[in-house]
Order: C-alpha cells, then sequence, then structure tokens
C-alpha cells in the first residue's frame, strides 16, 4: 500500500528544503513506502521477447554441439560418410546427447515451435535435419532384404550400473515395444510432417510408433495404457505424454476422430485414478489392485501430464466430446501448480514438499502449459500471466552461458518412499530439461507478443495489465 | 511425560548415597526425565507485565524521537514556530515517520490502548498532541477563504522510484480520496476523541473521513469496497482495516446502526470472497471476474482482517444481527492462524509457507487480536493464551535496545507471484510495525493482570492455568 | 524412464569403438540415463537380516551395561548381595536408564519380540531377569507385616528443575497411581508371563496394575480414560500405549473379552476426538470443554497410538466387534504416517512440520507399527514395504557404534504451541528410543523373511517384488 503515500503529499520544494535543512536520512522514509528493491534470487520483471530469445539461442548453439547426426557402422565402427552410401546395418552415435530418445523427441518439438512461433528457420532446421536422417535410416533398415534382429542388451542386475549404449540401431523406430520408443518421437515426427518436412518419408516411422500405441502396449481392461513395471499393472503418469500427444497429432493428420477419443480417455481414466482433488496434483504412480497409493507427487511427471492435456487441447475438436473435461482438469491442474510454485520461481522436486531442491525440467513444462493456456484463452492472464511470467525467468537462470539446462532430474524410475525422489541427481547432461525450455521459451514469447504484451512491473508487482485507474 | 518419573520413587537417601559410591554421571537420568532446559530461539515463559511495560517504554521513547512534531511553510521551507501563528500554508515535515499516515493512524491507536490499560499518560500525550496538531492545522486550513489545490505529485513510472514526500500537506484531511487516505486516521481521531481529546476540534476531520468512506470510495455492485487497483474492481484485505474499524467507532460515537451494518457488510462481504475455509485464511486480494484466485496468504494483510473484526467486536452491540457472523468468522480465523505460527513465535510473510521469514508487523497483530479475544471472552484462555504468549515474546524480541521495531515488511503492494512477497524486504522504517506493538503489549498487559494471571510454566510447558492436580 | 534407453540399442561393438574413437566423455550419457549413484543421506537398499541383527545386538550390550541390576537398602544406601538376602525396604539402583519405568517397560516388550523372531535368547534373558527381581522385589515388599508407605517426592516447583530420583522404591508396582506406573510395565510382565517366564510370580504385579487401569485411573463420563494434567479433563494420546496394550494383553492371557471391549473403546473413543480425518494424524491433546484443539501432531504420541493399535490388533479375536472399526483406523493413520515420512526416512518431531527435526523414537514406532502390518496382512506391502525400509534404515544409522540411540526427544509434556515442541531437545538418554528401535528391528527382521524376502533396489527404487516383466 506504501505508493499511497506518495499521493498524500505534492513534491513541490524539496529541493529547496533540502538546501536549508539538513536531510532526513534518505532511507526511513523511502524503505518506509517500499520502494527499495527486494533482493530478489532471480530476475523480477517480465523478460522482454529479445531477452527470451537469447537464451533459446544459446540452447540451440550447445544444442548443435552436443547432439551432432553422426551416422555409423555399428559392425566396423566406422563413421558413414553421407546418406547416400549406407552399409547394410547403421547406427546413430551419441553425442553428449542420443538424437533419438523420448527426451529428445520434445527438444524437436520444441524446436519447431521456436521455429513457428519466431520464424528463425534455425531451430527447424535443427530438427528437420534430425528427423529425416533417422527416416532415412529407417527407411533404408527397411528396404533390407532381411531386418536385423536388434539383439537385446544384457538385462543389468539391480544396483550394478551399466554404461548405456553409445549408438543406437534404430531398433526403437523399426520394432518398437514400448511407449518411450514411440509416442515422443511420434510427437517430434508428425509436428515435422505436417509443418511440411518430407511427409512422405517420415510417414512409415509414424504409422509404426502410432501401432505401437494403439494396439502393441499393455493396457488395463477399460483401456488404458500401462506397464509392468515395477510392477504389474502399473500406471505412469509420464505415459499421458508419450501416448496422448501422439494420438492427438494423429487425430490432427488423419481427421480420424478414434485418435481424439483414445487421447481424451487416457487422460480422463488416467486422471480418475491419479489426480489428489484435494491437491489437485496428480500421483506419479499407480498400481491396479494396490490398495493405498503413495502421494507422491513428483514434478517432471506432472508437467508430463500436463503438457499432454495441452498437446491434446491444442488439436482437439471444439466440439469434442470430451474437450471440456479435459479443459477442466487442465485449469484444475494449473491452478494447483500455481498453488505450489516455489517461492524462487522454480517448482519442487516433489511439488508439495518444499524442503525438495527446485527442478528445472518441470518447472520449463509447467511455464509452457500455463503461457500456452493463457495465449490459447484456457487460462487468465492476470491471474496466471505473473506465474508464468516468474517461472520463465527461474528456468531461464538455470541455462548457463554455454546453452546448457541446469539443475534437471536425471532420469528417474517409480519409487515408493520419499527418499528415492528427493535426492535424485540433477545435472546439464539429464537430457528432459533441453525441450521443455524450448516450448516455454517459445511459448512466452508468444505470450509476451500477445496478452503479455503490456506486462509490467506496476507498484512493485508484476501484473499482466496496466492499473485501470491509481485509486 | 517424563515428570511422572519423579512421582514413582521418593528422595531420601541422595546425599548418603552419592557421598558411597560414585555418583552416576548426573545427565542421564535428568535428561531422560525431561528436565533440562530447551534452547529455545526466543524466551519462553510467558512475560511479566513489567517486562512488556519496558518494551513498550522504549517504543515510545524511539517513536517520541522519530516522529516529531514539525510545521513547515511548504513555500518557504522554514519551520513554523507554533500553532497561533501559522502561514496561510502550511504542511507536516516528516521526521523517521510521517505523522499523518495509515501506518501512524495505527501508531496513536496502539498509543491509546496502552495509555488506557496502563494508566501512563505520557502514551495519551504521545498521541494526543500530534492528533490534536493535525485537526488544528486542517482547520486552520479550512478556514482559509481558497482552499488550495494539493497538486498530486508525479505518478512514478514503472520500476522508476520516486522519493517519497519530505512533508505533508494535509490534503489527505482536507481532501481525502482513498481508504488509505481515511479510515486508520479516522480510527485515531474517533478513539481519541472518545477519550475526550478535544472533540469538537477532530469532529471536521473525522466527519470528512466517514464521507469518504461511506460515500467516496469506489465499491462493487453489492456494497463491497474496491479499488482499481493493481487491476480493475479488486479486493484488497488490507481495506478491512481501512474501513470497519472507523465505520464501528463512528457507530458507537454516533449510535447510529448504519455504521455497524456497513462495517459488517464489508467483512461478511470480503469473507465470503476472501476466505479460503480448508486453511482459515484469508487471501489478500480478489479481483472481480477473475476466474482462479492466487493463493496468497499475506501476514500483514490477515492481520488487518483480524484486527477489523476484533475492533468491530469491541464496539458492535451485543444483539446486532451480524455480531453471532463475525465472531464465528473471527474465531475461525484465529484457529487458522493458531495453526501456522511459526515454530520461533512470529508468523511467516506467507502464513502457510514455513520458507518465507518471519514477519513482525503481522505477528504483533494477531498477538494483537488473540490477546483481545481472551480478554473479552471470545476465545479460550488455555487453548490461546499460549499462542498469544509466544507471540508476545517472539515480538518483543524485535524491539531493539533503542525502541525500534525490527523484522517489519515494507510497505507492499499485491502481487500473483509467491516471489513478490516472500522476499519482500524488512526494515525498523517500515512504519507498519510500531502500532501493532503498541496494541499487542497493552493487551498482552490486559491479559496478564486477567485471564492470565496466573499463566506458568507449567510441567515443562507454558499453561494458562495451574494443573488442577498432578494425576 | 531412463533406463528404458539401454532397451532401445545394442551394445556389441563398444569395446572396439572406444579403441577406434576417442570416447565421448563417460558422465552425459550415464547421467542421462539416470544411472548414476545418488547421495543419499541414509542407506537406501533394504537392509539384510544380519545387518539388522548387528544393530539389535549393539542396544542389547549398550543396555546391558547401561541398565544393570542394582538393589540397594534406601536406609543405608548399601547394594543388597542377592535376592535371598533382602533387608525389609529395598529399591532398585539406577544405572544410566530405570529398570522400572513405562519407558523401560517398552524395553522389555522389545527385548522378547527379538528373542521371539530371532530365537537369541540373550534378548529375553535381559527382559526375564530384570522382570523377575521386580517381580521378587514386590513379592517381598507385600509380604512385609506393614507397608512402606512412600513418601512423595517434592513437588517441583515451576521452571525449577529438581534432580530425578536415583533409586525406585518399587512403589509403582505396589501402589501404583497412574496410567504411566502401570500400563507399560503391565505388558512388558504379561509378555514375559506369556512367554513362560515365571507366571505365579509375576501375575500379582499384572493384577495390581490391571485394577489400577480398569478401576484406579480417573475417566471421562464415557469411560474414556483421562487425566487432570496439565488441565481438568485432560486426554494424554500417549495413555493408548499406557493402557491399550495392557488391557489387550490380559484379555488374551485371560480370554475375558471385557478387555477387549475396553481396549477398543479406548482406541475409539480417541479417535473420535483427536483423529484429525484431513490429516490422518492425532493430536497430542485433547481437552474436555476446550473449545478449539490447538493442532499438535506430536510424533511420539502419535507413535503411542499406533503402536497401542498394533498391540490391540494383534491379540483381538478376530470376531469382536470393533476389531474392523480399530482395522480400519489403524490403516487410516498408517496412511496419514506414510504421508509425512522425511525426505531422510525418520518423521518429524511435529509430523506435519518439515521445519522440525528427525525425531528416532517416533520413526521406530512407525518402523514397527507399518512392518507388522505388512506381516500381518493389515497392508500393502507393495505400497508400505518401501516406507518400513526406509525408516528402518534411517532409525539404524541412529544407533551409534557404543549401541546407544540418538535423536530421540526427551520427556515432554503437554504444550499449546509449537516452540514447546519443536525445541524439545534429544539425547542418547531419552529412554524412549530403545524400545522402539527393538521392536521396529525385530518386526522388519519378521518382513525380510517374508513378504519382504525379495525386496531390493530394482529401476533404481526400492521395491517389495520383482518387477514382473520389463515392460
Amino acid at each position: 500500500m506504501s505508493i499511497r503515500l506518495l499521493a498524500t503529499a505534492v513534491l513541490f520544494g524539496v529541493a529547496t528544503l533540502s538546501a536549508q535543512t539538513p536531510a532526513a536520512p534518505a532511507d526511513p522514509l523511502l524503505i518506509n513506502s517500499g520502494r527499495i528493491p527486494p533482493a530478489y534470487p532471480v530476475p523480477y520483471p517480465p523478460a522482454k521477447v529479445e531477452e527470451i530469445k537469447a537464451v533459446l539461442d544459446r540452447v540451440l548453439a550447445y544444442a548443435e554441439t552436443a547432439s551432432p547426426i553422426l551416422i555409423i557402422d555399428p559392425e566396423s565402427g566406422e563413421t558413414v560418410a553421407g546418406l547416400d552410401a549406407l552399409p547394410p546395418r547403421v547406427a546413430l552415435r551419441a553425442g553428449q546427447f542420443s538424437t533419438l530418445s523420448y527426451e529428445w523427441g520434445v527438444t524437436y518439438a520444441g524446436m519447431l515451435l521456436v521455429a513457428d512461433i519466431t520464424g528463425d528457420t534455425r531451430y527447424r532446421d535443427y530438427a528437420a535435419r534430425r528427423i529425416t536422417t533417422i527416416a532415412t535410416l529407417a527407411q533404408h533398415i527397411r528396404a533390407q532384404p532381411k531386418l536385423p534382429d536388434f539383439p537385446l542388451p544384457p538385462v543389468p542386475q539391480p544396483g550394478t550400473p551399466v554404461g548405456p549404449p553409445r549408438f543406437n540401431n534404430l531398433r526403437s523406430v523399426i520394432r518398437p515395444h514400448s511407449l518411450d520408443d514411440s509416442g515422443s518421437m511420434a510427437v517430434a515426427f508428425l509436428k515435422a510432417s505436417r509443418a511440411g518436412v518430407e511427409p512422405d518419408l517420415l510417414r512409415p516411422s509414424i504409422d509404426r510408433w502410432i501401432e505401437w500405441i494403439s494396439r502393441g502396449q499393455m493396457r488395463l481392461s477399460d483401456g488404458t495404457l500401462a506397464r509392468n513395471r515395477p510392477l504389474a499393472n502399473t500406471l505412469w503418469l509420464d505415459d499421458l505424454y508419450m501416448s496422448v500427444p501422439a494420438l492427438a497429432q494423429m487425430g490432427a493428420l488423419t481427421g480420424e476422430t478414434s485418435y481424439f477419443d483414445d487421447a481424451a480417455a487416457q487422460v480422463l481414466q488416467f486422471a480418475r485414478r491419479m489426480f489428489v482433488p484435494e491437491k489437485r496434483l496428480f500421483l506419479h504412480g499407480w498400481v491396479d489392485g494396490m490398495a493405498s497409493h503413495p502421494a507422491f507427487h513428483w514434478g517432471r511427471a506432472n508437467g508430463w501430464a500436463i503438457v499432454a492435456m495441452v498437446e491434446l487441447l491444442s488439436v482437439m475438436p471444439e466440439d469434442h466430446p470430451q474437450r471440456a473435461a479435459v479443459l477442466e482438469l487442465y485449469r484444475a491442474h494449473a491452478a494447483g501448480l500455481a498453488a505450489v510454485q516455489g517461492i524462487d520461481g522454480r517448482w519442487h522436486q516433489l511439488l508439495d514438499r518444499t524442503e525438495t531442491y527446485g527442478e528445472t525440467s518441470c518447472s520449463a513444462m509447467f511455464t509452457y502449459a500455463i503461457a500456452r493456456g493463457i495465449n490459447r484463452g484456457w487460462l487468465d492472464a492476470l491471474a496466471y500471466g505473473p506465474v508464468a511470467s516468474l517461472g520463465w525467468n527461474a528456468v531461464a537462470q538455470q541455462v548457463n552461458a554455454e546453452g546448457q539446462v541446469e539443475g534437471t532430474c536425471v532420469g528417474t524410475g517409480m519409487g515408493f518412499d520419499p527418499m528415492f525422489y528427493a535426492f535424485r541427481a540433477t545435472s546439464p547432461y539429464a537430457a528432459h530439461g533441453y525441450g521443455p525450455v524450448l516450448l516455454a521459451g517459445a511459448e512466452m514469447i508468444a505470450l509476451r507478443q500477445g496478452a503479455g504484451k503490456d506486462a509490467l512491473v506496476s507498484d512493485s508487482a508484476v501484473q499482466f495489465q496496466p492499473s485501470p485507474a491509481r485509486f
């Protein structure tokens, strides 16, 4: 209320006055009126479009370096010069990050969105070059007289870390056998395809993945996608992202309603079991037949869930019978998330436990999901704009000078105790942070060009609309 | 339960025993029985009346120094010698604190209450001298052939701090245009007037302020007091204090029921929108038409709300039709506040977020509101006495040797993100802490002379009644 | 989900590849796949039976040293050589711990359970020797022509610590006058008696204590056990342990249903007043007639409550009409406790306040209560096994090399402010930790030999069943 003080008096004569009497110490009244800058741990004012873009550019530059396109002959280990002289067997050599993984599927989706919103074609190129390379290799393998057998690596023994593969033989494209193989890369391919990136080349891989999601993956008797990991008939909240956006994009590509039906059913059937109404947050896991479900509201899994809803709502027909239910759930989730945003802008690893660390990937996903919700008119800009603005500023601070995204929780299984989640390591090499940062930045740019055009610090707080009047 | 051990044995022979056998280390059994003093961060036993008074005396001494009565000619900047030779234009020069501000209105109310409860007339004099000076200057200005135009200071640009005014030209008395101008100073004038401080001199200013509250300030269509700041049609919880106590005191002065009606309506209409029953805490802000209201339970705003209710209940007729509803709300709020008292006695800046700092002004307001509730029979002394006692001890520790009140959040607008509140600076120059400390100390003295007369540390915990029996 | 990466590729050729090209830095992909060991603050994998037993053996060794059997003549202070030449008056000299106290009653119960589950008779001997000594001294006193008058020690003045007694004159056996005198030692005697430890010698003491619980202790009008401490008609949650297990064991010993009826009534009547359904936790205290009950969910008191339920359920007939209600309450409490387990495995001193310290005695009690619930089929091993496993690992870490149990809150009265609980000291000389650690360890051994036989870290998290499949 302090600023009102200013309006209670006139300022004329101050200079004169100062000259005549020893000035009162400047601080007290300044402080009293609240007009001293707080020591915020992250920048407070809404980021400008060019500031956001600069962060994304650093991420792009790092991604180019850290995830090169490297084709090898896995038998000889030799690098293959180009796509026009492929040996019978091919594989993708990993750099810092694998170019064919569910995490990097999100990165491609993020790159495409940045290109779409900013017009910067370098982002599109990043995704298109890698996606078409993968598709070309897949086409080449499919054209072999006999498909390779893709031997599985030895199953790691519990507690015995095994080094990850140094290259990828494209088994997950040719013969997917999990949602992690399928959904996220399918989304990247579908979005690229719909944006004109060689649709015919991409379609066979898309079809194979969609086939797995629709008919390959195990489901509960009511059709809900499930796994036998870590326990029989387990729902993983993460799987909403590994299925729903791909189904939705496939619906958009083909116009077939059944894809939207399945996508909406997944969202609502997961929610019936895993959305906790009192907290408006999702559980990470749910096990069929377990009497009491441990309440671990893991950040990233909640991120997958809300991003899945956002992706579905973005392409679902306005008149789809389940649209209203999905939208209502999305809004409830957004409200629940806003209520637990950390005081330094990032969300906590366990969302309702402030004693756990701020985690970047989930924070970026929430920022994306909320910013897009405002941009599409699903959320109130006045209420949610400051949440997204702070979320972005906190996430942007995790992008270091090199363009690495720091503070992201590494790959994580499903646990039933709090220590498991609370002490999960973070690393700039956790690939899960990159796509969400790109998505969040892109949507924040759209926000700052649209509903948040006039966002400002007004009367000391971020507002997404200038005050209509002083009193 | 440890003390029960003592009753399980006799103590005879201990000395003899010690002499005969090497004494067991003294610690184990002492510790086992819980009879070692905990390392409390603030004093634990209920403060004695004289200890409370000593704290208040330090505050009084500092307030005398830091808020002198300085009348100036704003045109020349020269100090005016006395009230009998006033130039046409007059202004009040600010010391460390402005003597004419809503914050200092609370200070006057606090001074008057200390005088009333302790009989120490120095406190009354502090308030009376300043209040009559303001009233005299206002009378003088009103007597001018032409009212000054009180030009508004330039509106500060967002993000550009503007130094606060060094003097006050009494515009807020002559021509109030906000609740911050009106309610708090009106309460001070009304309480002074009802205590016999020159009622005729004070009445014109009171009338002008009440006029503003009753008919000047914008209201929603149902009559709820609102502002267009920061957004259109915004309710500020703070405004309950800036209106309700003044209306209630005016009802008590005039006997007109309509003032109580309006005061009660404000409380209940704010509560219908902003009281969160699950937490029994109020939101800071509420914006008409906003679909989702961010849940920031700012400490001081909740302080304003409960003090407003206390002030209303203190003078509202017993048979007023809304009294029961206000009392029920007050009790619910008190219970919600008791549930979130910090472990070191102060409440948190964001009440339900223990990761935010302990804040003095809200803690003092809650201590006042709860202590008075016990004193007036609205709350159970056994349940709430220990809460008030600890609250006071923690607040008293924030009064430094010089009499400054530390740890008070500076003036604060309304934000829709958590970082805004969590990192608000604190300062002894934040004027909001002084009045609440005086109110809290006064009511704590009354408590220790009444229902809390026998409060003690019994069986290691603070109790507001000696144990009726040992078993 | 990271481990899935491994299944997306084959590993053949890695060695060759490494030799040919400079190896990519090992860390990125390792980290990306989540396969780096987290920096857990306590050991994570489920403890092996022999590891648990080693911890218990340390506790046994310390207990032997710290609680010797020392009979003295309290008049002369001289040590009595043996049980066959007792002077008219006898007393038990305390070592580090009193061998006749409610805390040590729990220790005896713990020792008997370890013996029962592991077959290690040293644990049974520890308990049996002390219990029979107490019973023999009691028999001797009862045989005196005139009972001693057991003068009470002076009542300590508030704030004036009084040294605890250095010996115990057996008043609490001969003439109990509190639940603390009666229930816990009665349980120890009853369990020892039912295990064949001189039932005839023990029975008179058992009868005297049961008599006090059933007819001596004050009760509310509905029969709920109460105290006049610290306030009139106060329920102490702790009293569930000081009554219910003894009544239940007496029911098991005698076959009389009325004991089970009273035990179940206590549990359900306490719960009706003190169980907070939203949190599924109990209040520490409840005062008849107090309008608002302060919500302090003290860890140890909740420990007493759930252990009392476990003890009742362990011997209550399957067809008892209240069994289902007690079981349902137990399950709700277990769920509430699992939801607030600290991220380092111990529960907090105030269970719902993460800003309070991790406390050992309550953590051990919860571990015991949950592990036994799994062992008896009351709880789902898949959901609760990881909770118990982590709980034990955290508790075990508090047992130092000497066998002392660290981190236990000292004896604690009932407070109505948060600071009282939050700053209660902890000490290895707080006797309350020892029995619970023994109980927890014993039941964890049973768990690891039964439902938790195959518990393991699978896919990076503790699971109480191996994954049925990888996908």
